[in-house]
């Protein structure tokens, strides 16, 4: 009986959070996409993995690309184009050698996610951002935005895959 | 005001789903431990992210690790041994040459993730396990469980990382 009782107080709680969110409607949406490039999405680093890459040369990094909900949806109803609110994001990490792998598995095969490199976002807002294909292309060093002159060549390296709305990246099962 | 009603109504329906749960508790923790390595642990695909790799050699993957809500906030709060019911996940893919990826980077660079190879999961419970370090190993090669004798020599590969808990993996900020 106690454990119902905790869970009437919990859901009593949640239909007053509820009922709020209900006057003031997708107020976290809105608040992503206005201060969108501002600051590090809230929660990005809780997103679902689409998959995984590593890049030699002079970016010399292993990734992750996480996207929200609309994002992974999409990807995983195969929908095209996006919808307008999603989010993919590309986590990179310096990459490294792991001494301590390599022992386990008796030769120099492992690497790693070392410290953080940058953090790249593409948004999705078909009008907003219509001259790029709908997506507008963010990084962060350090969680610090980076000046946009810096990004305006995102959109041209992407062209070659518009046959998948601009995105590089598949989903990985 | 449509919207209150909506949200009301959700509440209300959240609130027998709570109420349930308080009647049955852990349901969906007791079924994952009993089934553990019979089936895939449900919903394992969207856990969240602990950190990626690569390991070249005669596995030749790319990888990423995920963990259950356990996991992840034993890892987040530092909290060592993990506790009981945490898993993590290792998915791995064929690494995989991206000629597309490449023509966009202009050099030979990219390396994604291509079909699946297997599945692993570590479950933590300190009493069933214990003669493990209170984790079970298993594997899943095409969703189907690997025979426990191909895993007996998973503990002793992970004795090396007894400081952390047997864990090999570090989380990735």
């Amino acid at each position: 009986m106690r454990r119902i009782a905790y869970g009437v107080a919990a859901a009593m709680a949640l239909l007053g959070a509820i009922a709020r969110v209900g006057v003031a409607p997708a107020r976290a949406d809105a608040d992503i996409t206005a201060d969108f490039g501002m600051s590090l999405p809230p929660g990005y680093r809780d997103w679902r993995l689409i998959s995984v890459a590593h890049e030699e040369g002079k970016l010399n990094d292993i990734r992750a690309i996480l996207g929200n909900d609309i994002a992974i949806k999409a990807y995983r109803d195969g929908a095209l184009p996006f919808p307008d609110g999603a989010i993919i994001a590309r986590l990179a990490w310096n990459y490294t050698s792991s001494e301590e792998n390599n022992k386990a598995f008796g030769g120099p095969q492992s690497f790693v996610a070392g410290t953080p490199t940058n953090v790249q976002f593409m948004l999705k807002d078909s009008r907003k951002y219509a001259s790029t294909g709908g997506w507008r292309f963010v990084q962060f060093d350090d969680g610090k935005p980076v000046e946009a002159a810096r990004l305006s060549g995102c959109f041209a390296c992407h062209l070659p895959v518009k046959a998948r709305d601009f995105v590089f990246t598949k989903y990985s099962p």
